[in-house]
């Protein structure tokens, strides 16, 4: 059976809609700290919060600036890949809504030689704060922690 | 049920590892024109190409520059969100190894509402020309066509 | 006589500064629709909602989400060039005061074998938010529509 | 009359397709240098360069740093908008086939009190390097010299 | 004894912690001037605002747009390098607190053939508004004036 | 006296014209791993080769992925600030010829609680390929490592 990498996990709990404890508890198994949750804003720095937050709640990452680097730096990638370039949502009126993941462990699955790793995914919808007029966007970060 | 988007079944094609014919049968029935392939380079110009002929080669967009045009800026967008900002691979040392998918159709499943769409996702690897030396990467662009 | 493309008729109409009367006329006799306004912020976001405001009201795009993305990326690609760069004004002490054309038809006039699209032009002027230290800038975005 | 910009004056010399003569001497006589010719590459640099050399070989700068820099910096802010962000174009499969201008006098039409300026002002198409399969572009930039 | 450039200076400066009078005796001595001030904010346009208000006061530069251009430019370089890429703080909640200088004189000590040069340099700290969380960035900007 | 962060360390060797040998020596007895080289080059990857080789021919990283990639990520950004946004040499006609600082140890001088982390300092000119057409710039990144 294929060997997963960390953003794949990441990548696979935020596509799935429903319930995600199967996919979770086998990664969990497997030496992975997973989160999943949810934030929408026209104001990057409430997603980047929003994301902060659940990481330090959750203790994903410890209380040090090493790891706050990492996963900072995790989140600002994935918003650049989300926004397709410059990061910017309501300074040129358009506004995301999006699901996050946080996965933390071995950068292969079963592999523990590369150290751990965090990626973290943004899935969701940008577009004008109208319904309807919006699509769909995607990115992913991943740093060494 | 829940009624995907069109960049979820481009996403969840580009992250199935094996035989996919199960998921492109469904979608191609729900009016959805689907084709994955592979590239890699340490020059975007090269994977712009191969998706471009392939797009051509399959009849998944029509020859005129309107359709054209959709294609390469769904294509650009999707490397810069691979890329998490510029777009550069060898010029600063990296290479790109990825699936890509190109899927064209309604905005969301079942809805033909929204007239026709293209989403193109790259999935993959991006890192040092060395091997393991290189972590996942993912980017998607979408257009109306 | 040389057959003008859609960027060089928003182009010229930007860059009139008395009556746009006789062009004006003379182009939507062409099957082009054209609009002329105002915008003058330190707020991209404002000059995004004074060109898309002034698109919806004049009915030069449909109310739908398919020519509300090209008008979008149109103003996007238009502001890119505008601020020559990076999208910003009042983030780092910089003003836009400008006329903005819109203009929907042919690619190039007289052939309608490329389908519609649409050029919105910027032209202007940028800099401090201080009389007389300012300079001139221009930015054009086109898509098909 | 209205006083024109040296912006205007460089736009409306490269939107001008046929005889440039009458507005070139008019402003020659308002203590402008005015240059006008042609690029077309899929290398940014091959278009830099016939500029820069176009600039040393008319005299329009003077064989200084002070002034090589003046005249770069406009170049690369014109391409900058010519692009509509990062300035690439074989590395991303386009090309760019243009008129340039290059204009060096007051900022603006008979006011010498804020010293003299070069505009640079690139006009023409982008795209796919397929006849047919392009757009126009603009980009214009402008510095104190 | 090596003739030092003006980025060089700005340098020097920016990183003495302590007593900067004989460094800026010395250079001042040789047709150099000088200024080192402090800055910090979320803001971007708030670390662009008290370097131009420092500049003015200390009559570095002339109150024309000639000069207020080369200073606005040097502020605008210093800062992108200060951001590594996208000039940015709070909007993805991240703060700035530095020290800036401000030189004006020959590109190179001693050597007047190149003409009067600005150099802004900024040092500091960059990180998420949280003490100890942050890290040392440099930034630089040269222009001719 | 002040405790230096591992940033003004890279910044002073970078600049320091002469012998290096006794600040090196210093930091190196405060578990400071220090090298300083030279790279010039019209193209981005070879200055990104030059510093990646000597750090491992050095032994400042270990030869694993962990410690490469935070290695890569601050070469970049220190390119990226050196190049004051874009980071583009060759392929906008200009060219490097710097100094670079590999420093790897304690945040800010005697302070193991944060971890090790690496810094690359870039100084040096950047310019046109034609001495004296060039001015200093710098640009610096720091990784946890």
């Amino acid at each position: 059976m294929e060997k997963k990498g960390i953003g794949k996990i990441a990548l696979m709990l935020a596509l799935t809609s429903g319930d995600i404890d199967n996919i979770k508890n086998y990664y969990e198994s497997k030496n992975y700290v997973i989160y999943k949750g949810q934030a929408g804003s026209m104001d990057p720095k409430k997603i980047v919060a929003a994301i902060e937050t659940a990481a330090s709640r959750e203790d994903i990452i410890r209380e040090n600036y090493h790891e706050e680097h990492a996963l900072y730096h995790s989140i600002i990638e994935a918003l650049s890949g989300y926004c397709r370039g410059q990061v910017m949502l309501g300074e040129v009126l358009r506004s995301a809504g999006l699901t996050f993941t946080i996965v933390r462990g071995p950068l292969i699955e079963g592999d523990r030689s590369s150290g751990n790793w965090i990626a973290i995914v943004l899935y969701g919808q940008i577009g004008s704060p109208r319904r309807g007029f919006e699509h769909e966007a995607i990115g992913m970060g991943i740093q060494p922690i």
